[in-house]
């Protein structure tokens, strides 16, 4: 069996990932907030884990998985910067395999969640394809010739930080006009407010952009008109992903997606109308279908392909 | 030996390549304007090349790549459409096969080009590289793992149609801010004059961008003006690439290339301080260096790689 855990700033999930691709067990905890609690917890889950396996299963563990909300090395052991958990430079692999025995193999969340989504889920059986993640900020993930696309550079891509206009306020990495200062949740509900703000209105609920799309789709003015342009704006980023890479689908993940076809029909419509060339085959639109433990699967399926090699 | 062909709007260069890649011989001769000259013209090339591979180097042609200025299907034989050539739905690799006897491979232009370079030029043995030709609009050829990327529905890229800001003119294809509007030969051109308009200022010499760079290196005012707009945007859209692609390598090659340093200087000291992460490896910028027969080579290198698959 092989251990897949996924770091987030809030909670650490963690599970037990079987031959078959079935995750058998999983669990959550909160991350903790210095380094060595969450050293120690990610220690801790481990041997949890392993006993775990052969207690119940009566199984041994190959290696351990796991993805961290950052940037990480092409060798996948050593975390060079996770802006949310205040991590530089830390050789993760050889603190964890130093602890524990267990070969480890880090990555990128949003790159495991679109493994994850490769083996199981909305981006199956196909040779290129990309997972966007709409959440606090866009994360994404690429499968170029049925493997993980980590660039060049081994450094993951930024697709979130490509720009594609100029927009009201700046993006947390300095620039303006970053994808993400326009599609993430974060986004919807920034431009949200400054309507809110501009046209002086008074509102009786807390902002949220679930909220936001909620009011929408009944029909609500303000809320409409921010999901106008955000779907304008996404459908925009959508169509530079398609003409710079090309796959064939781009697969929608995190709480935007939680928004059915309401969102996805305007999008598809507007991405449509954007294509550089209407007519010739190009990426299919969908959500991503891995579900909220893509990020615990995608963690064991990389150490699972990296311990095959 | 190979034959390689590139049909340009206004030429279709030719040549012969050798097994050690090598073009042993080349020519050029007017396109033609129908597309019966066309073919015509392409298929007494191929001919008159066989004629010349067996008389002067006692070698026979193991097949034929061309090059054409547009968008080619996956398989590599069908024409989708050319807008300078006027060509929509040609079946090229079967009819100027029915004509020749020989087996016909065609590729975008661009992507040959970046073929060239991956063998004998500024991609040399690099896995992931982008070529982008910045002439009269801005095309690209990409690298990956070593071969040719043509995406995946096998259409090929139009990094020259990604949007990157909000600009004062519509593009070619009908949408506003593509990175070509801002980063090709006619784009600098364009700014040029308006600033000429917008300023009511006399100017005694032909606006191109050749003249542009030259007088800016002078130290000349609006044409330093122009320059400096020109390579802002053409950092914001290598940053661009560098987010959703990471490739080791980007080359420039097309008409502005021939800017130097002078060029070369502005732009890298743009793009570093734009990069998500500062310090982290990122793409080297060069210039293209397989020179104005790459469209020949690449083509040839196309058929060979194609026949030895």
């Amino acid at each position: 069996m092989i251990i897949g855990i996924d770091v987030g700033g809030t909670n650490i999930k963690s599970g037990l990932l079987d031959s078959n691709n079935n995750l058998v067990f999983d669990q959550s905890r909160p991350t903790g907030t210095t380094m060595d609690q969450i050293l120690n917890n990610l220690e801790e889950i481990v041997i949890e884990l392993k006993n775990r396996a052969e207690t119940n299963f009566g199984s041994t563990i190959s290696g351990v998985g796991i993805g961290v909300p950052g940037v990480v090395n092409k060798g996948l052991d050593h975390v060079f910067k996770c802006t949310n958990l205040g991590w530089n430079d830390i050789p993760l692999g050889k603190i964890l395999k130093d602890r524990t025995g267990f070969d480890v193999f880090i990555d990128n969340d949003a790159n495991l969640a679109a493994l994850a989504e490769y083996y199981i889920g909305s981006l199956k059986d196909k040779e290129t394809g990309v997972l966007l993640t709409l959440g606090t900020g866009v994360g994404c993930g690429v499968i170029i010739n049925g493997k993980p696309y980590r660039g060049g550079n081994g450094l993951g891509l930024e697709i979130g930080h490509m720009v594609i206009g100029e927009n009201f306020y700046n993006c947390s990495c300095g620039k303006n006009g970053c994808f993400e200062t326009y599609a993430s949740a974060t986004a919807i509900v920034k431009h949200f407010q400054k309507l809110v703000d501009d046209e002086n209105v008074k509102i009786d609920f807390e902002i949220s952009s679930k909220e936001i799309f909620e009011r929408a789709q009944k029909g609500e003015e303000l809320p409409l008109k921010a999901v106008e342009r955000y779907t304008d704006y996404l459908a925009l980023g959508i169509v530079n992903v398609i003409n710079v890479l090309d796959p064939e689908v781009i697969s929608l993940g995190g709480g935007v997606s939680a928004s059915g076809d309401f969102l996805m029909d305007k999008l598809t419509k507007k991405v449509t109308k954007n294509l550089f060339v209407e007519g010739f085959p190009s990426a299919v639109i969908n959500y991503a279908s891995a579900g909220n433990k893509a990020g615990v699967i995608g963690a064991a399926l990389l150490a699972k392909e990296e311990i095959s090699k």
